[in-house]
């Protein structure tokens, strides 16, 4: 099992930060996911108290309209099969970053020229480098723990609301690792609960579309210090239920990088998996009712050869 | 808990074998995935040992050309974000039974006039009873056992060939228990190890290309033991690697139901989860050399609200 | 033939404007296009001197990003036939309203309650009243007459920029057809160029993809006089480079209602046809240079059963 | 204007029969299109009498289930407006080969290796040799010659079923030509009727679904004798009602190339177009009643960018 250095102990990045390239072997296409390891499936699979399944995946069509106006909705067609015998479906403009969704290393870079590992987009296109199969091949279980971050805003005395613009730093992070109890392991999958897609789904219709104009949501905060909290945590994985887990709007103009769009170090320079619009309230609600913040966390990607994104599929089991 | 009768103590069916409808109300849209309870993830989730995960999804567009002519593979396209920052992705033409999946309760009727529960087509399409959310919403987390069907067949000395019909009547599930070394317990989720998708993958393309128009493969025989057999082992669900579960050829015409199709019986009278092209070789050959035939089974179907049918997106933890 | 009466002398419209339904039948589909007679196709193939053939249909993929964000681009996959002896294509996510097209009357009501000639939304989903298929089985021949909006501005010594809004009274269409050297006749085709999507297809990516967001265009006045100057044309179609014909932004508010969106009253009360996007650009150097402004406008469009727009497929010969 | 030359004048192929390349330059894509020059045009508006409007593309979803069992069925979503004021539309899984079409020159080539006017298959893909999009450029403006080939048949005393395989060798054809009453001119387009289509929608839904298993249809026979009868007509296309205009079955395999399937010949060697699954029954009716076999054609292909096929969007009008 490879023991990670600590972030400062990591080699400079050739446009700032530090990079997390070569950790697991220089056609590593995996990045953090590694640190999943059987041993620590095993030990997930003993956090396993009561059975309770908390399914991690919004319907498909929750985020409608979409959030990146780009991408429309998916269609639906359930076909009548002749003879009557039964119904068959299929489905047209699935995007999976419309939904809930695992970004692969593939979907952003370090930089524009160069991905995780060091990775070209040609890299991506031609050879699969990075792309979602990867994960979806290997399995992801492991453990999973909640960070409720509207209590830790609270605890914190801070302001807090779910439907506009939030940094969450090192202090908020710590804070709710905190109400959590837990002390990080490597490997952890990190669930930041904040809300958003609670107060997303509650919104009228005109709200919801005027969204896609002037998109804002809580987050990390875009800052090496957070960068540097992740990386020393040694999480495989950051889920959040908002569309970007770093606060938004970011500033993803080169002259920014690599702290302005986050994205760009943890998945681009660390290899870290990035959830996005995960269903995460029906389970932050049970974890403030039972104390309880840990569970085994099973997700089984979308198996798509080539995707650059995929549905994570993916329950918490308490 | 629930109690579940003996098959001969069911009520007749209308046309036919014994009806397994309102055991968990009339308006239950779940079906024998009620047995899949908190306690019995949680019994699940003590089976797990070496924490070795076995994905069961084939990767995407591993059928092609599709089993079934009028579906036609899944259409991917990668398209890269303005600015150069990355990529994004959006499928079309996906249908999940193309593919390794879930039938949900609205596939296949008991007749052709009514569906489990006594549920309408109009029921399925207007109020979505039945379809694929329901099971998404619940979770699916239980005990896999995996039946290892040529390894049946050579106890038994029967010849077999998983690229063409065979039918497994009660003794051969009988002696692939005997096999995996359990006794069934309510609930447990049976994988039907038959080598047909494995057999699959090894063909060139011209042989997969001719095998629509002719299409063959071992699976369950077509009788009321088999029906017995299985409603007695108080299974939750049946996922094998073919594209039916039964074997096929089977006769659909409405004269010889409900026994010449037993879809019919199983989702239409049982409420039986049934999984087809399922990817279970790595983890049959494992369990040969383990002599381990039973782990915990997580499968998150794809939230769709109103679908027939999902990816089962599932892994088998050990 | 239909002698239509004066727009004065219609009866009044329930919201503002005046009615013309009904003066084809109470269960009529195609409006305008009545005028499109066999004697006023065989009229318009004696217009023809040189043979020229001008293409009036942009490429797909034309204005991209769309300028309706909510649409996409048409995907487009060319699939190699195995073996190698050729090639197929097939294509997703084609809104015909995002390029060149034909609004069919089933596209804008009168009112959010009722459409050309009483029908309902229901008729229009469930018995494909107003639809696009009507007008492909008829067929669309008749005579074009451009009107050179810009030329006009100029003679009027007005201030014009095709990238913004700008509104064409009656004076200014007045002026357009002078310059044309025409009298209107019943049925004539309208090609109102404004020069916008030929300065759209100057623009760099960036322009183009800030459009959506605050969209603008040069097209008819929103008021009565220009319903009124339309209607007495006894035009059967208006067809523009534009994606709305009518300036833009306009209030499709209802208290604005009828005049502020005159789609509503185009096509909801008169049953005219509104060509938009057309690629009018060549066409209208030709009438320049040539002095000849008409031709036989021969529009086959997508015979698309229920479908609510389709492309119009449309040449002039000259 | 180029004179062409005559069949046996022209050099022979590398495989067999006698090559039409580099007659219109050695970068061109139109191939015989290039015949459609605006005289031709105009001397076809000339034919006009009676402005009769005869649409030639079936509607959409006419073929269904599909004749090539790979494609399925266009898919259509209507959506309505956000607010109510109307509707949009989008289609999916739309292959224009499924129904009316032009196979583009970069359909088939010669061989496997070389498409006409020596593109290659990179050529095509790459930088778009051959595709519709140059057709729907230049345009299709010429005359129509409707071929009545059950009449032609019945006039020599052959049995003709519309249902299965006929071959229609030069002297059936010159029949036709003779019922018409026309000599051939240059740039012609040949309108081969054969009754294929309005026997196929005449069909109950068993008898079309099991087609595709062994699909059989009249058309030209596989001989170099049509071949050279084709060329030396000078026609710039031949359309039929059926989905291949040759006789079906073909022998597609490479040792009965280039007259086993006369593609190879009349797209790759030729350049000539070919129009499958057109709606010509009511025009055949019309022609029979009237005596009049000729007309103004006007096709707007889909201006589809990189296409391999197209609607034709066509008319013939009278």
């Amino acid at each position: 099992m490879v023991n990670l250095p600590d972030y400062d102990d990591l080699p400079p990045a050739p446009d700032g930060g530090r990079l997390g390239w070569h950790l697991f072997g220089p056609d590593d296409d995996l990045g953090l996911i590694n640190l999943l390891t059987a041993e620590r499936a095993a030990a997930a699979a003993g956090l396993v108290r009561r059975g309770e399944t908390f399914p991690l995946d919004a319907p498909l069509g929750t985020f409608s309209p979409p959030l990146n106006s780009a991408r429309g909705n998916p269609r639906h067609h359930v076909i009548a099969q002749p003879g009557g015998i039964g119904f068959d479906d299929v489905w047209d403009n699935l995007y999976p970053q419309a939904g809930s969704q695992w970004d692969s290393l593939a979907h952003i870079g370090y930089s524009r020229e160069i991905y995780y590992n060091a990775a070209t987009a040609e890299d991506i296109l031609t050879k699969g480098r990075n792309t979602i199969g990867h994960w979806a091949a290997h399995g992801i279980v492991g453990r999973g723990v909640l960070l409720d971050m509207p209590a830790a805003m609270r605890a914190l005395g801070r302001p807090y609301d779910p439907g506009t613009t939030a940094e969450f730093d090192p202090e908020v992070l710590e804070t709710a690792r905190e109400i959590a109890g837990v002390a990080y392991e490597p490997g952890d999958i990190l669930l930041l609960h904040t809300g958003f897609a609670d107060w997303y789904t509650r919104q009228p219709f005109e709200v919801r579309r005027a969204l896609p104009r002037d998109l804002k949501a809580p987050g990390l905060a875009h800052s090496e210090d957070v960068c540097r909290y992740l990386w020393n945590s040694h999480a495989a994985a950051v889920a959040s239920d908002t569309f970007a887990v770093e606060a938004w709007p970011a500033d993803t103009s080169p002259s920014a990088a690599p702290f302005g769009f986050i994205h760009q170090m943890l998945i681009g320079s660390f290899g870290m998996a990035l959830g996005e619009l995960w269903h995460l309230s029906d389970l932050a609600a049970d974890c403030a009712q039972t104390g309880v913040y840990v569970g085994m966390l099973v997700s089984s990607p979308t198996p798509a050869p080539g995707g650059i994104s995929a549905a994570p599929n993916a329950v918490l089991v308490k």
